[in-house]
């Protein structure tokens, strides 16, 4: 009988990878009842069935307006997405190529850091370079990580 | 002599996984044919050689620009990413941690089923909750299995 | 004792995914300091905090507005990402589906020249079709990919 894939998978360093990309994407996915927060409180909306309830015809319509709140969270969402991916897929691959235990930890813990800290300084807002330096982090470890499976797959 | 990669993934929960996701993923990839349908159609670009077979000069300018119809698509495929993006990771992750098959079927199956009326709701358009509940719900199923994730692999 | 993932991932199509998926998310990575080259040397930012050592009150204020050089790189990374996110989900679960190792590679280099193709269409730019043939080309192979995983693995 074959083993359980679950049994396989005997390897402490693809469960941290596990722990920390899911808290990473659970960061993101807190963007959007933000963006919600926002737009509803400034009353700033994209579309025209979201204001439905705001009023009928022409007073309705002044509520379809970006406002700068908004377009901050949606901004800092999209940083999200460009930088999360890269490590959802570059870190998957690291965690499989066998690096050390606390090597990886390291990885995953600092990323993880960087972006909790990237979303803070993009929200608050804090000054420059807080948002920056926390960015150029988080791009440092996936550039580490890559550098790591290139080096163990090369396979061109 | 090692068993492959292929035997060893007797596993029906990530087969249920890998049928999902690239459902999923194919409907995300169909947003973008649909953008260029509307481009074209109402004559919107983004692009300056985008425009260049329209006319020359001053007359191919006035093509490009923002059209309600091609900016409501292209909202829906930024909010496919911010959904589905998760649920690929933290699905894959789920699927890993050793479900039971009915269980992991619910899931994935709800996901799959609100994504893809989240789209409907979002290009017919329908009058809102249903664009807004069509979200909540995949995003409800998202959250649940990161709890799964979490409370199988926390390794901090 | 249980065999090392590591060990037990002996499979050369696996690891050519890999290898294309690294390459093809640091090329997307790479956009992110283009972006902040012409957002620099266009003097155009989103954030008021980003224009602060540029001035102060008003003669900041006019460095915060959108510039076609940047829109045009985030145009491209935009696209990126609603096309390499595809890849990397059915990628993965193509590579695990035990395709021959000629034919994924086929699939991986294809799709990986592509996407390089299209950056420099996009950013050059090149008159169209070179950009919609490049992004075409990407799509067809992950649609290509798809269609194996459903082939293999439908469980629905």
């Amino acid at each position: 009988e074959m083993a359980k894939l679950t049994q396989l998978i005997d390897n402490e360093v693809f469960w941290a990878y596990a722990t920390y990309t899911t808290i990473v994407l659970l960061k993101m996915m807190l963007m959007s009842p933000i963006t919600a927060y926002f737009r509803i409180t400034r009353k700033a909306f994209a579309n025209p069935e979201d204001t439905a309830s705001l009023g009928k015809g022409e007073s309705a319509k002044k509520f379809l307006r970006t406002d700068p709140d908004v377009e901050r969270v949606r901004r800092g969402h999209l940083n999200d997405l460009e930088n999360i991916v890269p490590f959802l897929g570059i870190g998957l691959l690291y965690a499989l190529c066998g690096p050390e235990l606390s090597t990886a930890l390291l990885h995953f813990r600092i990323f993880t850091g960087a972006r909790i800290l990237h979303t803070f300084a993009y929200l608050i807002p804090l000054p420059q370079p807080s948002r920056g330096l926390s960015w150029a982090v988080g791009y440092a470890v996936t550039i580490s990580m890559a550098y790591q499976v290139l080096k163990t797959t090369l396979y061109l």
